[in-house]
């Protein structure tokens, strides 16, 4: 048995793009502090820890690491595991095995919740095993948690494939939809406002999960942008809902042939933005008009995965995460989660600090209401809020900052 | 009237992310060369020049012309209008009202098309006009050309984000579908052919219009993947085709809801991906087995007009061709389409030619037979075609790099 014990690190959940930079935040800063005999890297989350199946990554060399932090997704491979009482009993086996005093999740309010049950265990079991949770989820949806490592990239990605989008849209205009991620908070589909540029940019039309919608509005919203500008870009996200409580994809799905297109789920499928454009159509075509041009987009795995575009705030503070768990450790500190919040000031800074898991885990948090105008547009509180997460956005440009149109 | 008469420039058909880029080398070379009194840009192409309505290009500052080459989508407004011999009478008469010597016309076969009507009619007319196409399009299917400006740009999304994809399905792993643009040609969906930076990275299967397939090839192919790999990551061009001519797109809007999704159309909706996941699961689902995890992305017009991710030599050509375009007007060209082809040499380099109209006009070009293997394959012979398109991809990582597994 080891002297001073071993590690385990594990990623969970969805990816993000910058996953692994807490990943190697917690391989670096852990061979800094030598706190452990071996870091042992569990292949898929928890599924790893108790197929025993890990790599040890005290030996990884720094130039692999480095092109590892750049990477999207888990390059430890990640899992959609929820363990039970029982599965998290194997977890704790495993670490009694393998003399595991530190437990390093990377992951959702799903693995904070893990990550609390497995250390709830071994401190009723009399094993000193420190759990801490690394955040991340492009979702933004942590309670306690300004922000998450994740939102920021994927915030940049959404921000800058609607506005390339909204100069498609008026270079050949019409109708279109773009389904952005976020199946209960409505952080990234609000981050399209930030692609706003020019009077008259869209999106033109933001909706999300927090501000209920019925079909009325959200084609009353559509006739008028579409009457006033000739276009008309919208962004919705994939969790959009209904005031009686249903998602707009649960009602759509009571309606569509489920045969055709297998079970109806909302990422990893164009079936939300296909309805809500022939919604759009069969509504708004005015009979023997001109046609109207309406397309949907769904932006799908990109906004998670999409490589060589994160946001530089974003990539920094998901290295920090890991560090600062491993700093923690070091410090004697008894776990927790891995929290950021913001320093008071006119320049955006950061400082860390650690939240209980059960303060983290399970319940999501959603869009401040005063981060929404109408039910279909984003405020400027909003816009201060997330602009330093995303960082710095394409340089743009139109005729219209000259023309008299 | 002006003594040196005046020059129009238009754009026309679906926007890329650097179709500016020639726009504003027309523009800036044209003031170097002197060689009209006005250039006028053309709002939305053709119904800009019938329309009259134009914009003043001369005196706009560089500042803003810089901004808006790296601005994706047609600054000047584009248009789907394919004009007829009627049409075309009145871009001449506009022209003949304008004393418009040179016309540019960026775009691609069919604005070729255009542009060598207009021509053919003022020649007949005994009008001095000179016809310049400058081409344009993602989908690199212009014939005599070796490619053209927007497709390295849009190779490059597409490639970098089956790259992310890569990773985002190995950590999670599953059958997962990427539905690529390109009705005809398959030059764009072949780009995903540089996801793979390891062994057994994919895309594992890649499917072009060029290379008919049967639904029964289809699951064979996946299934194969599949059960060796444990995931499969497909790449589809929107328009794969069948062997009795039909394309998937067709066969399968005969067979869906039509009232539920409106009509059927290739891009801008995300229905081809769904119904290929659909068709995975219904007929590769074993029955009791674990459940297949099966998505589908449809990249959409991000692949046309992402912001910030332009492949740099891509950038540099559509400067290049647009500047070549005015630099012939110059040298007393008569007119013809702006190509490149590449200098022999171990490094890559191109030079420019012009190439009669008539040549690049209506019918498109598409991937050579030697560039598709096994008719779900990219070749070598295609990878070293494209590759200095497309230019860096993002660095990436990964532990199969040390880990024997």
């Amino acid at each position: 048995m080891a002297a001073k014990g071993n590690a385990v690190i594990g990623q969970s959940g969805g990816p993000t793009s910058v996953i692994n930079q807490s990943l190697v935040g917690v391989v670096q800063e852990m061979r800094k502090a030598g706190l452990v005999d071996q870091l042992l890297g569990a292949r898929h989350g928890v599924r790893g820890i108790v197929n025993d199946d890990f790599i040890a990554l005290n030996d990884v060399k720094d130039e692999l690491l480095e092109r590892i932090a750049q990477t999207p997704a888990a390059a430890l491979g990640s899992t959609r595991d929820k363990p039970d009482q029982a599965y998290c009993q194997n977890i704790f086996k495993s670490f009694a095995k393998h003399d595991v005093r530190y437990f390093y999740y990377i992951g959702g309010n799903d693995s904070a919740d893990t990550a609390r049950i497995v250390g709830e265990l071994a401190a009723r079991e009399g094993h000193a095993l420190k759990v801490f949770h690394i955040p991340k989820t492009i979702d933004n949806d942590l309670r306690v948690h300004d922000h998450t490592p994740g939102y920021g990239s994927a915030a940049r990605f959404v921000a800058a494939g609607v506005m390339g989008d909204n100069f498609d849209n008026k270079s050949l205009p019409g109708i279109k939809v773009d389904v952005i991620m976020g199946r209960h908070a409505g952080f990234l589909t609000a981050a399209s406002v930030l692609a706003r540029q020019h009077e008259n940019d869209g999106p033109h039309l933001i909706y999300v999960p927090e501000a209920p919608l019925t079909e009325e509005k959200f084609l009353a919203d559509v006739d008028r942008v579409y009457s006033k500008q000739g276009r008309c870009l919208i962004t919705a996200s994939e969790g959009i809902g209904r005031p009686d409580g249903k998602t707009w994809a649960e009602a759509m799905a009571s309606n569509i042939d489920r045969d055709a297109h297998g079970n109806i789920q909302l990422s990893g499928s164009g079936a939300l933005g296909d309805f809500l454009a022939a919604l759009i159509t069969k509504k708004l075509q005015p009979p023997g008009g001109k046609k109207l041009r309406v397309r949907a987009d769904t932006f799908g795995y990109l906004q998670r995965s999409f490589p060589g575009f994160v946001s530089e705030t974003d990539a920094r503070e998901a290295r920090l995460v890991g560090q600062m768990a491993v700093k923690y450790s070091a410090q004697g500190e008894a776990g927790g989660s891995v929290a950021m919040k913001r320093v008071p000031g006119a320049d955006y800074k950061i400082e860390t600090f650690l939240t209980p898991l059960s303060t983290v885990a399970r319940e999501t948090k959603h869009l401040d209401p005063s981060y929404i105008a109408d039910g279909n547009n984003i405020t400027e509180a909003f816009k201060q809020y997330v602009r330093p997460l995303v960082g710095k956005l394409p340089v743009v440009g139109s005729f219209d900052e000259i023309a008299a149109r």
